[in-house]
Parts: C-alpha cells; sequence; structure tokens
C-alpha cells in the first residue's frame, strides 16, 4: 500500500477535505490499546477553532477509547485502499488488532497520542472540544489541533458512502464563483 | 429549469442521499415569509428518529426564520442547477425574494409550513428536535418528519464543496460489501 509523505497544513483549512463528504477513518490510542474505525458521520461546524462534529456509536469498540483519552485522528483514505475501509469497518476492535490486520503504518502524532495512519492522504490529530452531545447523541465535538496533508495529488480520490454497500467515488472538479 | 415529480420515502434512508456529503438548499417560512440558503455543514446523527445535524450561520436571515417557525426543508439540488446553487448562497434574503429571483417553485410541503423545492430531487420536511447547541454552536438538530425522493434518476449528480470556488461533482459507484 502507498504511504503519503505530508506537509503541515492550516487547521483553518481542513474543511476542504471534510465538506465534501468522504469516508473517513479514525484512529485511537489509550493505555498502549490502538484502533481504527470506520466513519462517514462528520461534520464541518466552524473555521476558527478548526471544529468537527462526528457522531460514533457508543457500540464501536474505539468510542472508549476517544472518550478516555479524549483525542483521536481523522485519516482521510483514497480509493485504492477502499477495501480496506469497508474490512475495517466489518470488524472490532475489541478482538482484532486493525493495524497489524490491515498492514497499515501507525506514525507517531505531534500533538496527540492517537497515531496518524501513513497509508492516508490526510491526517487531522482532534482533542475533544464539547462533551455535551456524548451522551445523547454520541456526538463528538473535536478540534482539529494539527493537521497534515498530501501536497500530491491536489485532489485524491475519496470515497463517499451511500448506504447498501455502495459507494460515490469522487469525480470532477468544477468552478464556480463562491464567496467562502 | 427540470421540475421532479417525487415519491414518499422512508425517513430512516435519507443518509443515502446525505452521507456523501452534498451541497445542499434549505427553505424556511414564517409569518408569510420565505427563503432559501445554500448549505454544506451538515452530517446525519441517528437512523430511528431521522435525525441530521446543521450548521447554520445567524448571520443568515434563514436563521430567523428557521429558528422561530422551529421548521424546515432541506432540498437537494442537482449539477443542473450547480450555478443556481451558488448564486443563492452569494446574497441574502433579507433583500432578496430568492424564489422569485432564482425562478424556482415553491410547494406546499406536508408536515411543515417551509416550502419543497420542485426543482431539486429530494426533498425532506424537518423540524427541530434539540435546541442544546444552536446559541453556542449555530447548530440545529433536526428530526427529518417526511422524505420526498424522485425514483428517476437513481443517482443523480450532486455537488460537493471543496471550498475556494471549487466543487466536486459526484463520481461513478463502486459496490463493497459492507454491514449497514
Amino acid at each position: 500500500m502507498k504511504k503519503f509523505k505530508k506537509k503541515d497544513y492550516p487547521v483553518s483549512d481542513v474543511r476542504r477535505f471534510l465538506e465534501p463528504g468522504p469516508t473517513v477513518l479514525v484512529s485511537s490510542a489509550y493505555k498502549g490499546e490502538q484502533n481504527i474505525m470506520t466513519m462517514g458521520w462528520h461534520t464541518i461546524l466552524e473555521f476558527t477553532p478548526s471544529l468537527i462534529g462526528c457522531m460514533i456509536t457508543s457500540a464501536n469498540y474505539s468510542f472508549g477509547l476517544i472518550d478516555k483519552s479524549g483525542e483521536c485522528v481523522i485519516n482521510i483514505p483514497t480509493r485504492d485502499i477502499s477495501k480496506t475501509v469497508v474490512s475495517i469497518g466489518n470488524c472490532s476492535g475489541a478482538d482484532t488488532d486493525k493495524f497489524k490486520k490491515f498492514r497499515l503504518t501507525a506514525q507517531q502524532a505531534e500533538k496527540v497520542k492517537a497515531p496518524l495512519i501513513e497509508e492516508c492522504f490526510a491526517n487531522f490529530e482532534c482533542r475533544i472540544h464539547d462533551r455535551k452531545l456524548i451522551k445523547t447523541y454520541n456526538f463528538f465535538i473535536f478540534e482539529v489541533v494539527k493537521a497534515h496533508v498530501a501536497p500530491s495529488p491536489k485532489y485524491p480520490e475519496t470515497i463517499h458512502y451511500r448506504g447498501n454497500s455502495i459507494f460515490m467515488v469522487s469525480g470532477k472538479n468544477i468552478r464556480l464563483p463562491s464567496g467562502k
């Protein structure tokens, strides 16, 4: 699997990669354990501070690691590893070392203990910013405290889940004069 | 502009259209006024009840109409009307009748007073479900109380905002065996 060489990226600009709605991989760590989960329910909430809201079901093994450590990394995979992304979502960290099983490389992050996934083209280091909706909706509000993005390709192919085992692959780009 | 003939759609399945991350149009009404805004910051939160979280800046004229009426309609536009979608985002309902200016058809909804936009292929009637994060984050949690979707085409081309005036157009679909 291809590893991406990344550069520092402004945290206030992560919307460029998340707003289009890709399926992402969330990595987490707590007391020597680490895990990865597949996630599709997320939204940008603010540019500065750089806030992201994510629905992470408490049934996920990652829920506990993220809740207790207060941290995670949001990694954006490309279409090349889409089968791996789906397989990660179909097994549990309770009985599987997913980094080992799927031969993914856990790279040390800068500001959090959760690992970056080197085979993803972007990694956003996150800390929990607001816990208010975790109990009611399993909804975490994270602040992106550090962002790493591969400078090339500029627009990697991402996958976007439609449900029922169907993913939309990101298509071409069009320019339309817009305010923001 | 093409009008879409729609059928009733299960509210628990609206994720099929929203989870891929399209830019949507939010229509609202309050005391005889109505408006449309362009929105890209949304996420599915739950299947049943059918919950959607949306960030709607208080600077938007629509914010007041939605906040006071407690309702809105989330409409999904196709690429055909992408220029209109962007133009709607670049002007304000404070001084513009957007239905008139952009020649869109306001159709009566079934369960809310906010109008459906007939030129969009899907319309989701929403009521505010939880106001807890409106003040802090301008984050509305809506329940979809009625959904209308055009049965054809099955996968209309949608637009997905990358920031900086660039939109990604939804590409082809791939099937990957997935749990949900």
